[in-house]
């Protein structure tokens, strides 16, 4: 999508220079615009581990380019031991995240490596650009079948804007482009549909604040910031049309695991009669798995990341203290929304009821057959 | 309550200067432990308006020792004069602070206006004192019917912790000791039954990550702080046993507005079967209305309280913005419960149903009778 004006995305080999891959390094968003060259696997793992690139889809794509740069930097005939190298130590920055070992050993398993170097870099470099492509192309299609949702409410409240309340940040600096909860919005907007956002900034890392403001904001799409207090209020008074949030797993009964306190933003929208959505590819969707409060370890992270806050001050960015020195804190980092207070679940094949008998239908192959 | 092993109230007239009022300067809470002196009208002014003092029942107390020093340092002859100016001032300074004005009105009705000078000044010193003494009272008769419901769980759970969750500071520091939804929980811990609390940061603002993280730590009570996005994760792994909160205001049939996300903490103690409660005096019970989220207009506040976060970082207090500088910002500051989702209503006379018929049986002299 746009930022001042222009379309990038948050990752692509250089057009000039063949041998530089290109992030946007997020850490500096949204106080700062900083791009950055990757040209060692070992600088494409420091990305990845100090989350200058975050959100499944991206980094399994950083992690796609990172087997190229290995490759590509290799001592000549060493490069079989390179490519195994850089998988473990790609893999390795972040172990809990499936998409970044799916994508690496996407690109080990599509190399012959009997093949000669020259034509093993070329296979690299196709099969993270695949990927890429790939990644951007089911945030279209989930653009797309959601977008009729937003159109479908425009058309009830002719002239009105359409308020869309999201939670975190499931947005195109997370993927490669559209973003998945974003997609529908940016699409939308786009097609000329009038359509406002309520941002929740998303304690305690304010994704929403930080980078999904800043890009709503970028592609010129009208949005206001609320603490993550504010949603029910604003569903109360009708001032939430539908809810589109992203979500890291899904099980197979429709069960949605998001970043922490989208179960809050469920249970007001069931309470106000507002639709609530979730957006995602389906290689998110873990179809061995079918209770998620039961059945998904939620990660308990840092305690500073709530004692501290990070924001901009005096041009530079820093963390501050809000709580006292010596009280703990517990930091989840997810939550499970129960399918019973899902409205419908938006993949690149169309929408699912989250159910068991919906995400079956819509994904027969990827379904124990019914006994 | 205790502040590092010594127990203080909010306000106090100074015991070695009966012409001086001591107050804590909150904002510098929890960071720094700051005493101030009130000796004028001026200055008790300046405490309420700039929020040196917060919370309904504290800014009365406030305002009834600021007509003291009003009458006190007034121009002798000018008594009158001067007693209606700082009513006038005072209330100015929080206008739509009820209880603010209320205490004011008391002690300036107490004063019989053609006593001599000596006498003006003891009266209004009683009465404020009585209202400091009130307040103090009523806290802690909240406690003493609250603490039973604790007591009610830690028996059915023998040795065990019972864990409490409370939103945004009902603590001793919004109230002169004691606190309204912390009372219940003060009781039970020096009453040695073992009780942790999840403490809701409560953004924007942070009341519950600065002062009821400091008040239940200094007074020794266990404590976690949690961003307000992780209550209902908490809940859904049975980590709650109970919710308390406070309220600004409470409707005759028991809807209860309190500061933002007091809602959604309700739903989740709903969806959880975890017992929710309000703990007020009944003075902030508005017999005049019914419907809450109808009636109650809430108070759309500066959204740079949004924009930015206010913590400790290099010795001083600084407030870094959390979001791209164009964006806009929405800062409703309450919520409204409605009153199915409350289990009970926490009073200086006891528990009623949050209902019509429980808060008429309780306070029959206040309600209209049925027709």
């Amino acid at each position: 999508m746009n930022i001042e004006g222009k379309h990038y995305t948050t990752i692509w080999l250089d057009e000039h220079d063949p041998e530089t891959v290109k992030i946007i390094d997020q850490r500096s968003l949204p106080f700062r615009l900083v791009f950055e060259d990757l040209r060692t696997v070992e600088e494409a793992c420091a990305a990845i581990r100090d989350m200058h690139v975050r959100g499944a889809p991206l980094i399994g794509v950083a992690g796609a380019f990172g087997m190229y740069l290995a490759l590509l930097r290799s001592p000549r005939g060493r490069e079989a031991a390179a490519l195994e190298e850089a998988a473990a130590a790609l893999v390795a920055t972040r172990p809990t995240a499936v998409n970044l070992a799916f994508a690496v050993n996407k690109v080990r398993s599509a190399l012959d490596r009997r093949a000669a170097r020259e034509e093993l870099i070329a296979a690299a470099l196709a099969e993270a650009q695949r990927l890429r492509r790939d990644e951007i192309d089911f945030c279209r299609r989930i653009g797309e079948h959601g977008v009729a949702l937003i159109e479908g409410i425009a058309s009830r409240k002719p002239g009105e804007t359409v308020n869309v309340l999201t939670h975190c940040n499931a947005g195109w600096l997370a993927c490669v482009d559209y973003g998945t909860a974003t997609s529908p919005i940016y699409l939308a907007h786009d097609r000329g549909v009038p359509v406002h956002v309520w941002v929740d900034e998303t304690r305690p890392r304010n994704q929403g604040a930080r980078l999904t403001a800043y890009e709503l904001g970028e592609h010129g799409v009208p949005h206001t910031v609320i603490v993550d207090n504010a949603g029910g209020h604003l569903m109360q008074h009708g001032r939430v049309d539908m809810v589109i949030v992203g979500s890291d797993r899904t099980t197979a009964a429709g069960d949605v695991c998001n970043k922490i306190g989208t179960y809050l933003k469920a249970l007001a929208a069931g309470d106000n009669g507002v639709p609530f959505y979730a957006a995602l590819p389906s290689s998110t969707i873990d179809f061995s798995i079918r209770d998620g409060v039961k059945e998904i370890e939620v990660e308990e992270r840092n305690q500073d990341e709530v004692k501290f806050s990070e924001g901009f001050h005096g041009g530079a960015i820093v963390s501050t203290r809000v709580t006292p020195e010596r009280s703990r804190a517990a930091n989840p980092g997810f939550d499970v929304t129960p399918a019973r207070l899902v409205t419908g679940i938006i993949t690149e094949r169309g929408i699912a009821e989250a159910s068991e008998a919906g995400l079956r239908k819509l994904f027969p192959e990827k379904s124990k057959p019914a006994r």
